[in-house]
């Protein structure tokens, strides 16, 4: 099996300015076919830290990625250092600077600097791996029977880079052994319940198959991994004790691929050719950037109304204002007549509408923070729910979107 | 000056089904208490890499600190390791095993497993740090005049445990030298030339001065962080250098503060005690998540209305048939009808719309994908601007959204 590092380079992870994404993509993608990755690091923009990383990662893996460190300013270091490493001299490379030239004077419409010319430079140790997207080029190493990969920060930028140029080339020159999946999901079922539901299916398992837990805001997914070098045999140990494993938690059970719960829905809604709409209070729109982040999502999802503030649940849902009055608006009453007014406003089949306290203020004994009603429906049918969350602010708003998308799921299911 | 190292446990981290959002906050955290953190490390659940990992970063750091391998499945062995790593013996911990009990018994309203009641269990050779949020507690070390602090993975569980326990503990324990940091936001200029802009003074910054880029989506933020044992000295010196920054970048200076882009607008809508309203085509709700993920922003804001239909743009937003018909649903007379329409349904004193094609499909030659047209609008003007952009789905909606909210900042900012 192939080894790899990912080591990413920069002062502002080391600062918690910048969340680190690029590594976690990265890890599925080399995942996909057959490279382990092993050990993931992140350093400033310190010459020693990045030169004994280097040092430190190629002792145990075969493939060392470096993202990051490659701006045009001036807290950035990683190219010369690299130039060192490799015992290269940094060179310019005209592919790249007729490319950066023309960004500027074409795309971005800005003066060309010194500094962006720079960007052009390269260690003549390395080969260019061309950056269509972006000014900093990546570079493909070799030393000592290991290969290293130094790709710029910019998510965009290094993903493109990856699927275009580094993937096929590692590809072509190692032989891999496959690695496969096969990941279901589950909601409304803790880790360590269905853990022991499954204890038996676990320890039986062959020793080239491997069970892991991921568990994420109620949702549960459980993945299988097998690897071997005969893909039809593991491809066949792998479906099998998959099936076995859908069977054992077949109540909990909401997909048998690895998607998210709106993507679930979306599917149903399109097998169906039904349309969705949501009322949102306390989710303030983030079940509909849930939902239209998935691309073509406009053949089934009409829109959202954000109904904030009360006046908005009464103008443009219909919400009778005694029932605000009189029950609140986090109640059963008025998600209920959140998601039949905007049934109407929309024309749409299905409905949802959640109303909640997500904190931190706006408790009260009665309805403390984390109070969420949601309401499901159709033009046949009404499904109501409470709930209790006791998260931070964003947390609550997440999980209420994924909960409110479960009922959703299960009217939708019901009708079948 | 005191280092900290993380490292983060878990497989799911080194196949990329989680994004390491831990590290960061930690880092923000440990960073404004005057800790330097010097190296991240992720590692998978396997005892050789745990261990080595421990070894390897107790030499050059005062501090470690361990998030995750505490959850209660069979994939996580970081418990027993670090009994043996600390030379103790693995002992029920009364306090711990009554919570997880409460917990299960009457707020999960789930049986309390085996699997649940060795959660309680640590090892003697450590102070347990008490997890009043959730089932893992942490756990407090100190080896060859080392600190290790091992805390579960959940973030929420993670952050608790931080503030409440081990921030306070450590502040306790080590005279920390300060540190002060002060950030400007910058807009609509890139990183490149904002270095030009201010190579001279960044030349002449003294020694206990840092400048630091951040870029991220068309803002750059620039930090100075000063250090030193001072703190009336290195105040001062940074205030100074402070507002000479601010003076050099003046042009585009969006904040004297670190602040995101929701935040500078729903501070001078609160000041200026108005009301804001969206129409959201392309950005699907996105643009309502990011103001209402804002504690308080209910003040403000009064809501959404996402017409992702055309359907939706003609009966909640008032746009007209024709329009769309002659100019296409991404164009500036729709986003401009959207914007007004919303006024009237909302009564908020302004509005935002925002119609565009984020992709992959939908794009023309005349329009191709990245093509979006903004409206600001307040009851007395009207500001749009058309935007190309050049990305993946996610990131075309996170610009769009920013860029509709540094519209609407301009046109708040000109009734001054």
């Amino acid at each position: 099996m192939i080894n790899a590092s990912i080591i990413t380079i920069g002062d502002e992870l080391l600062i918690g300015q910048v969340i680190d994404t690029n590594s976690a993509w990265m890890a599925q993608e080399l995942n996909k076919i057959g490279i382990k990755v092993s050990k993931r690091i992140a350093v400033g923009d310190n010459s020693d830290n990045i030169w004994s990383a280097l040092d430190q990662e190629s002792i145990d893996s075969d493939i060392i990625f470096i993202t990051g460190g490659l701006g045009p300013t001036a807290d950035d270091i990683t190219k010369p250092l690299l130039c060192k490493y490799f015992n290269g001299e940094l060179m310019l490379h005209q592919e790249t600077l007729d490319h950066v030239t023309n960004l500027f004077e074409n795309i971005f419409k800005r003066p060309l600097t010194e500094r962006n010319i720079k960007q052009a430079e390269v260690p003549n140790t390395c080969k260019v791996i061309f950056n269509k997207r972006g000014t900093a080029p990546g570079m493909w190493f070799e030393k000592n029977g290991k290969i290293f990969v130094s790709l710029p920060g910019v998510p965009f930028e290094m993903k493109g880079l990856m699927t275009d140029e580094v993937i096929p080339k590692i590809k072509s020159l190692k032989s891999l052994s496959p690695i496969l999946h096969r990941t279901l999901v589950t909601f409304g079922i803790g880790e360590s319940m269905l853990a022991d539901m499954i204890q038996d299916f676990e320890l039986a398992l062959p020793h080239q198959v491997k069970l892991a837990y991921l568990p994420n805001h109620g949702i549960v997914r459980l993945r299988l991994t097998a690897s071997g070098n005969d893909v039809d045999q593991i491809s066949t140990i792998l479906n099998e004790r998959f099936s076995k494993l859908k069977d054992l938690v077949h109540e909990f059970l909401i997909a048998d691929e690895d998607i998210t719960m709106q993507n679930i829905v979306g599917k149903l809604l399109q097998q169906k050719n039904k349309t969705l709409a949501t009322a949102e209070s306390c989710t303030g729109g983030y079940l509909s950037h849930l939902i239209t982040a998935i691309p073509g999502s406009s053949k089934w999802f009409n829109g959202a109304i954000v109904a904030y503030s009360n006046d908005v649940k009464e103008s443009l849902l219909f919400v009778n204002q005694n029932t605000i009055k009189e029950n609140g608006a986090v109640s059963e009453s008025v998600v209920k007549e959140m998601a039949l007014g905007l049934l109407k406003q929309t024309q749409s089949d299905y409905a949802i509408a959640v109303s909640g306290i997500m904190g931190p203020d706006g408790g009260t004994a009665e309805k403390p923070v984390g109070t969420v009603w949601v309401a499901a429906v159709s033009q046949e049918k009404i499904l109501t729910k409470r709930f209790h969350f006791r998260f931070d602010r964003l947390k609550n708003i997440e999980v209420t979107a994924l909960n409110a998308l479960n009922l959703l799921r299960i009217i939708i299911k019901e009708k079948e």
